[in-house]
């Protein structure tokens, strides 16, 4: 085992802050008190999700050198969410959020209800721990990723309001605007976020549902986003899924085994600053709404010239098949670039981009439709580097590609993304020690 | 095989409507004749899904006695849309329309593009006929059921638009008003709709796309609606799934193997007026908002009361397991009813509502989150009946249960289903003869 794989050990959840799930009973009034004695008392009760998973499904551990969810093949489905501290809320606040965080995380992931007692083994009289949609159903590679903004660190009035700001990665910083950006604030940022994945979309659901309900009274939802179907392979035994344009994406991604590949362009290493973030990464998110009717009526010659590889095949536009490396200086017929220069393939590729790699992990959405009863759809786009200033070169390029009229960026956020927890103990630990 | 069972011959789509597909290129100018050409040269080219589907994934018949999807074992997503005929089109407009449709419906559930030139196979200088997301996905078994609203045959105003008027059924109304609807105009109603199940959300919502795309012209997308993970069980082999309310719903469901129930409260038969929708049914969509947030903090006796079904195994709280017959007499300890009178499963139970069942096909949603944090979801409620009257019966007693403090109706249709497509012909046709 290197240093760059999940350790297998077996997750040991650190001790509950009951806090949390207490707070979450504090509205009712006696049911509150009545939910701390419950729990207490149904220690050994062992009802959770396990028992009643009988298929064959996949199970990550969530401990380990870095946080599952990154280099894990994708899931089907997404729920991400984003979160925003509540005002008044001390260090100690979110401290003892990130432990609940991770405990029941922990225990999720591993096909469990959320706590000990979870949705039917505390007491009657008190509201259950585990919201229970999840009873029955396998651990479905479920993920939990965890990831810091910059303003948890500073907060937009320069606010150091967890004493945290002098551990403020210096990359960490809401990035810059890109030519096109239409970026809703209602979609954009947040000091802390969620992503979840899992092979059925009820397992990712009910991650983020009871993590929210954890987070009350210090953490609020400030957005979020479903989304399915992968955009990117980030395996070679995956095939290569398809955008809502129709074509092959991210055929050229860095893969979960091409260790090398990750430490380059993944991974923050002990040189990078600060120490805490060693480990980790970078998460970008952005919702790319796409204007899919009108990409509908492009000519197909059209769309593959926007895109530079074949539809078909997903071949670059040099020849070859998927897998063969575009050729930006073969000619076509006619005596012009096979390949687009302003083709997205074009202006994305490393090599063009002083070798710049990302690891993409996105997936499709449909928000349903607009007024206009057009498909409200496009690419909730995920991706995971060693520094923020890979996507925002790779951004700049993009933003003038030939796809840029079919696209529309509008929603955005950075994210911290912490080393995995250590065994027994929780994921941002590094930050309070 | 019996009358009741799909008929499993071969499916033979009609002879396709050009002007559908014709009309979707009509505003590219020259490409539009380009893509008539494309298509018909194209004759032979076996470009489709199919050649890639490799994975084992069920294939239900478009043609048959009843449309699939109603008593298909539910798929795992839901792609549901409402569509409303565009001003100024004609009995003819409609007519082709349901003819595109079903020959597209034919092709796509059998796992295939949705023309013969499909997504990649036609002109280079036209737009693809399909939108090409599904190129390589298997038909992961997707199934399309099409239906008509009161609309269709006669206009809010009154207008017979397309010689319908003298063909509607008696009971294919708008559904009275119920105690507590808050139903959104935008999330109700449609003069047809289409419902898209399969077990991969990307093949369900390929198919709505491209309907639309074909309705181009002819009818406009009014509504649509995304689901997942079921929220009943329609055949005996499938587990009960729990709704997010974290119950085990819809036990005492219709199952598809049940001829005789379905003959007596599904199918429309013969006897019933008029003629053409013999062999069809009646579909009623609800959506149902659940307050997620304020259910979660209700004591675990209070829900399984208004429920009135342990959250556990799913057993009616006179005892039993979840498949005993609740016992709506029996006392309980302290001499009260075990059972509350007011219970969903009390109100909803054929024994209190002369005997009245329906086939329940419903999705959980989740549309993401309102403006304060909290999870905008619910249950897509969707059932099958063999008149509306059987659904308004069941919704009246449902209107006070005690349930309702925690749910609200914002969305509401109903259309006729017509019978399954014969060989050679379309879903409809039965209404121009």
């Amino acid at each position: 085992m290197t240093e760059d794989e999940p350790t297998r050990e077996e997750s040991a959840p650190p001790a509950l802050s009951r806090r949390g799930l207490f707070g979450l009973a504090a509205g009712v009034g006696a049911a509150g008190l009545a939910l701390g004695a419950g729990a207490g008392s149904a220690a050994g009760v062992a009802i959770g999700r396990s028992r009643a998973a009988e298929e064959a499904s996949p199970v990550y551990p969530f401990t380990g050198t870095h946080q599952a969810g990154i280099t894990t093949p994708m899931q089907d489905h997404l729920h991400f969410a984003a979160f925003d501290m509540m005002a008044g809320t001390t260090r100690e606040d979110l401290r003892s959020l990130l432990r609940d965080w991770s405990y029941a995380a922990a225990r999720m992931t591993q096909g469990l209800d959320v706590s000990a007692t979870g949705a039917v083994g505390g007491s009657p009289e008190a509201p259950p721990d585990d919201t229970g949609e999840a009873l029955g159903l396998p651990a479905s590679g479920l993920t939990v990723t965890f990831g810091f903004g910059p303003t948890l660190f500073t907060a937009d009035d320069g606010t150091d309001r967890y004493g945290l700001a002098a551990l403020r990665p210096a990359g960490l910083a809401k990035l810059p605007a890109f030519l096109g950006d239409d970026l809703d604030p209602a979609a954009s940022g947040g000091d802390l976020c969620i992503q979840a994945c899992a092979d059925d979309p009820q397992v990712a659901i009910h991650a983020i549902r009871n993590l929210s309900r954890i987070a009350f009274g210090r953490a609020r939802l400030r957005w979020s986003q479903l989304g399915f179907g992968k955009t990117s392979k980030t395996s070679a035994a995956q095939a290569t899924p398809r955008n809502l344009f129709g074509f092959k994406d991210g055929t050229a991604n860095i893969l979960s085994d091409d260790t090398q590949a990750l430490a380059d362009h993944v991974w923050v290493a002990s040189a990078d600053e600060p120490a805490w973030l060693a480990g980790g990464s970078y998460l970008v998110a952005r919702k790319v709404a796409m204007l899919i009717e009108t990409w509908d009526r492009v000519r197909l010659s059209e769309q593959q010239r926007i895109i530079g590889r074949d539809k078909s095949e997903g071949a670059p536009l040099s020849g070859g098949s998927e897998t063969t490396a575009p050729d930006f200086d073969k000619k076509d017929a006619a005596g012009g670039l096979a390949i687009d220069a302003r083709s997205h393939v074009h202006r994305a590729h490393p090599d063009v981009n002083d070798g710049i790699r990302i690891l993409r992990r996105g997936y499709n959405y449909v928000d349903g439709n607009t007024d206009l009863g057009r498909l409200d759809a496009g690419l909730f786009f995920l991706s995971y580097q060693r520094s923020p200033v890979q996507f925002v070169t790779l951004q700049r390029a993009l933003s003038t590609d030939l796809m840029n009229e079919y696209v529309r960026h509008i929603g955005s956020g950075v994210w911290a993304i912490p080393r995995g927890a250590k065994a027994g103990s929780y994921v941002g630990a590094e930050l309070f020690t």
